[in-house]
């Protein structure tokens, strides 16, 4: 199915960017869930800031509307549908885009796959706006996730080949956690960070922009999660994660790293923590065999450069087939990474919750 | 679903390593599609060698049997059910995989899933047997795929950091896929793949394993296949890939390597090759919004090392808490990537059918 | 999943009688379909008015908007979302639902199976008013229907023990068809439809209600739609019904008259109608095997009496335990079936479409 | 999809009559249930003989095989995959039915369908035989279920137009569903099974043969169970109930009744006996709004005649287009109805054990 995803409850997302609205529908949620609207506000301006939030004004976040299945603040067990209006849409003319193939973007994909009845306008439903349904169900399930003691930490990792520094997201507590979520620029290393941020601008002065790397950690999930062989966590969350524009790379604990290692680095080795079962490193990510074995999921994704970019461009009408050379044309985000936080955190909670609804599989 | 892949077929797969039999079924595929039994065993028999094509006799191939669904060489409509019967188990003593959490391995965690009612013996369904049914399906995708022009060529691209040479994949002809589809240990450098083999040798010789990464492309499918949001191709072979034992990591195209880019360098500019639309670089690795856009798709997983190892680790007893110091027994792949090439393989051409027949979602 | 329909589409229904709103989301559509917002609305008139468009001054209809999905007044391809604001909500004291079981509706079994969180104002989402999305999706796929030259004909078949007359509405052309919807008391004899219409009135002086069937044809399908085992079309179309409140039967063809039944007299014989395989006589419904065989799709749907009805009634108090007797209050519909006919109708035409839009499943 | 049902587990099922075995596939079942073999194949032989087991020597009940999926007797959590192998087919020449329309057969629908490709021997995929996969996972299901308290009776309801008397099933303790369960031709009236048997052999004799109704009572079900809108208790079980070939209506409680009656005597009125709510009526059948009320479920499903009839028939051959006169050869089944009382005693097992194993949907 294009637009659902989940199990044990379904999350379907519509919306393009200038239609009337966005937003998602989530079904099969269990009745009596808390349902947290300043939580999930402030989640979505994360989002929609960015980097913004450090050069300019603050722009107002988006405003979600609940259209059902909340009564008393709580779900109540019926489909949540909401939408968040789309606003103040330009009145500009995006009838090139109907037409021109914007280098990197889905102008042409799109325009094959839905032999060009796609609403275009503002990139439509490939709208980075579409992340922001994501993350009002991610919110949702923050709140839930943290009142079971499963918390999920993300940071920037690195933007255009500057690293974070610090200590490892597994390791960071609640009050931290909380305090990397409050940054407009979440790394560990303020000090990097500041680097990071100087890196963006100067591509923003060259017209151009910069990829990164997010990583995340969920911390206090409990072994067990995971249906393989299909249903491996591993799978479910990278379902997800590719759903997300920009996302073109995926590793799981040692990642792409494991390809130079023996296996007796690779391996985990276990102990007993008092009555836990624990391993001592954590290179397979929190998972063996698709299932969470009680070590936090630690994982990063590749985030490629904003494809809108300032600098001309060679490119082809696909309508015509004639050559264009074309400047993109508004303001644009020198590095999306920072906007893809929240995000990528809202599915890691999201695929964490899924898998705890499922509940324990054994016939007792 | 745990067990069940695809939207416009479904397959399912079952199994334990030392059950009566592993297999998988089946449906909705198309009636009057070609089932090509010799190139199922064919490539069934590349999974079961590996390397041991180049050291060992040679070990008689996985016999799938065909239950339903076939009728005189071509696939009914209904589902296609087929086993591969497991016959020499070794009646070995596995009572200590019941308990004993190896390193890098799925006890512990599987322990914890199933209750312990799973069934421990050689793995049961961590088995890296299971990935057999996946090549069944995959072999009979490729043979339909070819029929449509449409080529999955996989090779190893890297073992214990040792890289292949070569052309594109992307660039190789029918017959060039198929000779190294011939090779028991698929590089495009035969020099390369010489260093890779020793090296994997060395690490035998020290009760050692080592890891690498697979490529891939597709080449030939048309433009157009992507169903946004969570239908993205990538999410759908993202699902996929992550259900094979081992895999760790996934990039499409530049995947990780974006990071360090800029826009103007990421972004794959379009041309007109005569009357078709292509881009002069293949950053974003065919996909564009999650939709392919005419160029080969291109994608590397990451292969932990065979955590199956012959050095003593360390690790516990999960039933009684209990220390232990294991030594994983029996004959081990020091590397298992040369065997994961045709399901990695397959799994691309599983990909590229179901997304094919789902046809053009276009009103006519 | 509960609140998801279809197979190669996807209906999301969501809303509760006093939620912001109520609507849907179906998603995988075809882009490029037409969207006739007035063949919509005309559609949901007629659930929304039932009887009294004969008593009473016409209520306005609801009012449909698209949220996303349509562009140029054709779909996009994406999931096409829509909303039915709920505007005049009465400020009535609903807290009796929260914990009075009205006998034969399911204040009870929701408040076990939603643990007392769901939104019992005016029946929440067990209102009647939950069918109105299901009649727009199904007046979109009766557009389609219709520019195939597939009709959906359905008619009041008996209320109270009344029985209609009149020809088959296999047999009927498209305009008899159209002047069929066109009446607010779709029967084919007007004679038999004002006797029906004067029982229900009747029923309501008595402060009671009555119940009846409703019959429906599929006009114009090809024979081959259908996918047995458990995506027969008698499945598929049955589990859409019975998501219609007050729905408690079925039969397709001669249905439970088959039981008295002989396989001689059951057995609809074929012949050759020039080109074209038919039977004379459609005892199956225009199904064998769970696929369809070229003649209408004939099905008939119980509908029990409106549980809301005026006379006193004996009950219980689900919280405390307590005895109660019960009026239930306000105006009701003394017959349902007159609005159920639009929902039954739309049911059928998304039901063809659905298997229409899967296509040919034959490898070619 | 074609071949899948259920949403907390999954169950495939496979084969065709002539196909080397039938089968079927059940996914995500919770790890630790008794798979009891014994009380499988019981259920099994009382599919496989019916009306013989009065007439002829017993036939050899089919006889399963696990392939996977339990281990110690009991589901290890991973997919259940079984076989029934096809061993004593006939070498007939089964060429006719791959041309010849038998009415009120699939094999046009099914010509149609799939293209010509379909295994069309002994009636292929459509055979009767494909209720076995299907009363194994009943049984499975029964013993699960009645280890919980909850016991599935069903019995005969009429033949032929002849009615069995008794008391309701929904009265029916343990063991008095024990001994219906063991009779050969189970009504409650031995003096009406026996008129129906009679009229069963009058119709064999005249070459003919005869349709019938079937009731079938969940009783012990707590309430809460279903899913509205799309996932109602009836949704469910009618999706299954259409599968099984021959099944041409359903009914809840009062079904087809309550068209013909007022409010207020449909409407089942609520007390308390002792803590349980109950209602003294049980028109609604168990369910209201979709979701199980505390009463027994209870429905009733029309089964049409036997279509294989030893008279003369006119149909055509559908690849010429000739006319034929056709004898359907062989031993056939007069009456089906006993047979497949089982395999509709299976799917409401099914049903109820799906939705069970779904469990609360309360966040506590």
């Amino acid at each position: 199915m294009s637009s659902y995803w989940g199990k044990n409850f379904k999350l379907t997302v519509f919306g393009e960017s200038h239609s009337r609205g966005i937003g998602g529908v989530i079904d099969d949620l269990p009745a009596g869930i808390s349902v947290n609207m300043e939580a999930i506000e402030r989640m979505l301006a994360r989002r929609a800031t960015g980097m913004s939030a450090i050069t300019t004004a603050r722009k107002e976040p988006d405003k979600p509307e609940i259209l059902s299945g909340v009564f008393n603040g709580k779900t109540t067990g019926t489909p949540l549908a909401f939408v968040i209006y789309n606003s103040d849409q330009h009145s500009a003319d995006y009838s090139e885009l109907a037409e021109t193939a914007r280098p990197g973007h889905a102008d042409y994909s799109g325009f094959v796959r839905y032999g060009g009845y796609n609403d275009y306008r503002g990139g439509g439903h490939f709208s980075g706006r579409l992340t922001a349904p994501l993350v009002f169900a991610g919110a949702l399930a923050e709140v839930w996730l943290e009142s079971r003691g499963v918390y999920a930490a993300a940071r920037i990792k690195s933007i255009g080949g500057i690293e974070d520094e610090g200590p490892s997201l597994s390791d960071l507590g609640p009050d931290e956690i909380a305090a990397l979520k409050a940054k407009p620029f979440p790394t560990l290393s303020d000090e990097k960070g500041k680097r990071m941020y100087e890196l963006a601008m100067a591509a923003k002065s060259d017209l151009d922009s910069v990829g990164g790397v997010i990583e995340c950690s969920l911390n206090g999930l409990p072994a067990g999660l995971g249906d393989p062989i299909f249903g491996a966590f591993e799978s479910r969350l990278a379902e997800l994660l590719f759903a997300v524009p920009a996302v073109k790379g995926l590793e799981f604990g040692a990642g792409f790293g494991f390809a130079a290692m023996r296996g007796s680095e690779a391996n985990d080795e276990f102990y007993m923590d008092g009555p836990l079962v624990r391993t001592r490193t954590n290179n397979n990510g929190g998972i063996n065999g698709g299932i969470t074995n009680s070590m936090p999921v630690v994982f990063r994704v590749a985030v490629k450069p904003t494809p809108s970019i300032s600098k001309p461009q060679k490119t082809v009408n696909f309508r015509t087939g004639d050559d264009r050379e074309l400047v993109v044309k508004g303001r644009h985000d020198a590095c999306i990474v920072p906007r893809a936080v929240p995000v990528i955190e809202g599915c890691a909670a999201l695929c964490a919750m899924d898998f705890l609804l499922g509940g324990k599989k054994i016939n007792d």
